[in-house]
């Protein structure tokens, strides 16, 4: 393809051409003037007048606009089933976390939320209170416990907790060649809100950065990896569903975490135990294990 | 997936917010703090800043983004060597043309840019001047000739110009289930910058619309037809290449033309003739023909 390599003028220096741009832009929003649905279509012009806006403010060339193809393009190459590059894209943009905060603000002392990620997957095993989510997850053993109320400070029994981590090497299962479940399960509190489980302590871990996302962190001078946490999803009836990470307190990723995940609400002490430490659900554990305490407060629905 | 569906309230009710939406846009655009190269730096963090824009100005909900997310996917995988959604996408969103706009600014009465489109395929057969570029293309004869100049009206001999179109029932060659090539080539003008040569007068179709990108358009509202058009490339050392097509007068869709590329500059008189008038070449045909004139003028390199 042969384009012009030359770097456009900036904007503002010719009255003609600004006005030459912003009727190409007047043409594009004016032909959604058909569309039926009001929200569809204010997404659809807004869309163009950021896109446009953004195009004009850079004085994008014609071989980057290329190339900005060719990584779109590559990353839906690159994404299947289980692999989701365009979301790694939206989290490394920060543009999950910032939808995340732009749907979930601040209701008096509910739990903040945080990026959902590309690994959860529908269908996990239900194990009883006091279980253990790790399944055949390597790593050290971690103890959860805590309690779910609505910011009334009311219990909400019954509640659904999914969790979902890595393994102790930093991969989740769905990175495995093969099909186990590991690392992941749903829950239920039991009558006082109340809510315990067997875990593996998080670690950290690189995002998948074998594909174009990966490469462009590396181009920009960025790391993949992702501070230690553990995945949570709670839902209750009538309360607002809330996904969110904790943290490890003291994790050097805390100020770095690429996909802009961390808040400070939910870095949480995860004590280390010594070995032979008696262990809850009389647990016996050869080497050192940690417990971890997150009392979750949902918002009420519609907030 | 689990999300919050309620729609989340509108931006600049509430500054504890709007602080906790700005902050986390600061982190992000601080993370490409360490990137060497001060353009990829500028690209990634306008990107940012615009994309964050959008986010809250339409107060983004995370089913929405998620159907954002599931489009972009699809996008990627209906891609291929001939087919290619994104620039699809970014055609009826019109950052192409925006993209054109912007490099390609007005000087003196150069010849005026447009869309490049999918379709352009590099090393097209070469025709002799006064040639057939259509090849097995169907369609009605059309006589194309003009001149190649720069701004200062001086002519430009051996200017390449790369010629490509749809045929008679508006498909390219790519779209054909064989490998033929039909409908384009490329030629070099004469000692007087002269060019001529037999295409196929062009026809209206509508661009790829069986993917997500037709069924965006559909969803919206609009057509995805396009004007009817024969597509240049001209190139010539010292001057800046032109990307263009001219347009046929009297075509209905000229103002709806779906990739926004009609400028009323490049639509040109496509003159109807009789059967049995005389042709050029002494070509020899059953039924109508037409015949078009287009003077092209480059701009300088580098402006």
């Amino acid at each position: 393809m042969t384009t012009s390599t030359s770097r456009a003028t900036a904007p503002g220096t010719d009255p003609r051409q600004q006005a030459r741009e912003q009727d190409l832009l007047e043409r594009v929003t004016r032909s959604f003037d058909s569309c039926e649905n009001p929200r569809l279509k204010e997404l659809m012009v807004k869309l163009v007048e950021h896109l446009h806006a953004y195009i004009r403010d850079v004085r994008l060339t014609e071989p980057e606009w290329a190339a900005a193809i060719d990584f779109l393009t590559r990353c839906g190459h690159i994404s299947d089933d289980k692999r989701q590059e365009f979301i790694l894209l939206s989290d490394v943009l920060g543009a999950s976390m910032q939808t995340i905060t732009v749907n979930n603000q601040a209701h008096g002392d509910a739990t903040e939320a945080t990026v959902f990620g590309p690994f959860f997957v529908d269908g996990s095993p239900e194990v009883p209170l006091g279980g253990d989510i790790a399944g055949p997850a390597s790593g050290e053993p971690c103890w959860v416990e805590g309690t779910v109320t609505s910011t009334d400070g009311i219990p909400l029994p019954g509640a659904r907790i999914e969790v979902w981590e890595a393994d102790g090497d930093g991969r989740y299962d769905v990175q495995y060649d093969d099909n186990r479940t590991a690392g992941r399960a749903h829950l239920h509190t039991d009558e006082e809100g109340g809510y315990r489980f067997w875990a593996v302590t998080p670690t950290p871990y690189p995002i998948p950065h074998d594909g174009p996302v990966g490469h462009l962190l590396e181009t920009v001078g960025r790391s993949p990896m992702r501070a230690s946490h553990l995945h949570f999803m709670v839902s209750h009836p009538g309360s607002r569903t809330l996904i969110t990470h904790i943290f490890v307190r003291g994790d050097t990723l805390l100020d770095v975490d690429t996909v802009f995940g961390v808040k400070e609400s939910l870095v949480k002490d995860f004590q280390r135990q010594q070995p032979g430490t008696p262990a809850p659900t009389g647990r016996v554990i050869d080497g050192p294990w940690s417990r971890v305490r997150f009392d979750i407060v949902l918002a009420p629905e519609g907030t």
